[in-house]
């Protein structure tokens, strides 16, 4: 028996990552931060990054899957709310009109959410969303919705931690509904998850003391409320985000430009591009979910490195039942 | 030259807590959680410490400390505001009233520092507290405000991180104030604080990217807030958490309290009694800071530790310039 010496520098930490420019902007970008002879170091303590969620770390069309969730709620509770009927989002969701609910935007769909919940302890909430994901399937895949996070990103959350990174989310998505499967799935604990946040109050219920969810909402973690988001939760910038559409703007804006000369720290805005009909979905410009437009067209010259799914990406989804 | 082998083990975590039932409760508590052979072991990511700041980890007397950082700054901003000598407890700050403005409560001076912050951005904010922590002496002691921590509480927090605990701080108290300050004193850094916390809003001055403070209050971190910021902010129920007054009553309870038979998790919910007029302040239930009288009434029932400063601790501030 030859017991080889395990080189884990040789080791690839982006496997699913093809060779090539985007790649190597990342390696690179990690390099100058945490190697302590590069005029870019970074003390692990400031090695902050975020990541938004929908469409980012996984999927979100033809729905966001958080809307998915909504659907079957609001259809459980549909016999007590006649008006529903009347009023959009519900009743786009009523009738199972995706296009319609998409139309919408994420904010609606989970204002309603929230609304939705009013009065529901946040472990009751928890327990209702872990029950969903562990048995809803997305409608065209049939894979359960936490299957269908992105191996490559996966890769990334892994590699930026082994390299003392502090990794958060930063979610349009509502807060606990992320909460409920982000440290299994990716790793990051619920404390690291900022994201849409509805308001809450704490009660006795027959002596037990609860956190109760009260139906309205504190934070919209989205477009200009993303750096306001990472602000109340993190209260630093990040030097690493990463996104995939308009509503990622200011988080990039926010991480990456300069604040005066002497600013100097090295900082990598990231976006990932829907390129990939085959293996994924392919949209941009014009889709009602996660429209990539201005922050597109603005990437050369802020920097930002734009991720083409279908070219640097050797995969897209983990391998089923990982 | 002997080379005696360094036994850590041996070496008391603790120094500055006599030796007595409080210290030996929180090292049978944490021993508990910690060693895998025990039927209260609990996983590392699950070891959720909060702590309470003014009167748990510095003192809060004859004013809370971040009201004469108020004072300094609604004094300077005085002569623009003509109609703040009417209006408490703007009143009482600019005629250096302390015991009027100790009699409003920490609610109306964090208000009113919060307000005095509108437009300004988060980035100036931090600066402005960080000069005055810098410069500003305690009335009595002459000390600067951050060597008025408590010792043994810096041991703690120490000894819970020694033991894989995340410690957060959950304080009514500003959390843009805390957060300058938390991390060089405590260890702790600024997203592990939450405090009560001010509106902010994104935008770009002259193209830089700023959050800047709106004024108004997004949550009150005192009394029944604290279990609202600590699941706004954390996301789970802490196994420990550190208070000194009727303010930290209901995350004692939210901490500690059993939520049905299978709750067997070790929880440990701990009071700091300001019992030492000598070395500190003596003062409990007739204060108008850092009141303690429901919850020093409920301790024995709800098992809470109840730490006497006098009896438990050695020392109470760090060596002066330490
Ligand atoms: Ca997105
Ligand atoms: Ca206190």
């Amino acid at each position: 028996i030859v017991l080889a010496p395990v080189s884990l520098a040789a080791e690839d930490p982006l496997p699913s990552w093809r060779d090539g420019p985007g790649k190597a902007a990342i390696v690179e970008f990690v390099a100058r931060v945490t190697r302590q002879d590069s005029a870019g170091y970074v003390e692990p303590h400031e090695r902050i990054a975020t990541f938004d969620n929908d469409g980012t770390l996984w999927s979100e069309q033809p729905l966001y899957f958080q809307a998915y969730y909504a659907l079957d709620r609001i259809r459980d509770m549909a016999a007590d709310h006649p008006e529903w009927k009347e009023r959009e989002p519900y009743r786009s969701a009523l009738a199972g009109d995706v296009k319609g609910l998409a139309a919408q935007g994420k904010g609606p769909v989970v204002e309603m959410l929230v609304a939705a919940h009013a009065n529901v302890t946040t472990e009751a909430f928890t327990r209702s969303v872990a029950h969903w994901l562990a048995t809803a399937r997305h409608p065209r895949t049939g894979r359960l919705f936490t299957e269908m996070v992105y191996q490559p990103m996966l890769e990334l959350l892994e590699y930026l931690r082994a390299n003392d990174f502090k990794v958060f989310i930063v979610s349009g998505g509502g807060i606990d509904f992320i909460r409920v499967f982000s440290h299994e799935r990716y790793g990051v604990p619920p404390e690291q998850v900022v994201g849409t946040t509805g308001g809450a109050r704490f009660e006795l219920r027959d002596g037990i003391p609860v956190v109760v969810k009260t139906g309205d909402i504190s934070l919209i973690d989205d477009k200009a409320g993303k750096p306001v988001g990472i602000w109340r939760h993190i209260g630093r910038r990040p030097i690493f985000a990463a996104g995939n559409s308009d509503g990622d703007l200011q988080m990039l804006q926010y991480t990456t430009v300069a604040r005066n000369e002497d600013d100097t720290t090295p900082r990598l805005g990231l976006i990932v591009h829907h390129t990939d009909g085959e293996r994924e979905f392919e949209y941009d410009r014009e889709s009602a979910v996660g429209r990539l437009d201005r922050a597109l067209d603005m990437a050369p010259e802020q920097g930002w490195l734009v991720v083409d799914m279908k070219r640097d990406w050797r995969r897209v989804f983990p391998v089923a039942g990982s």
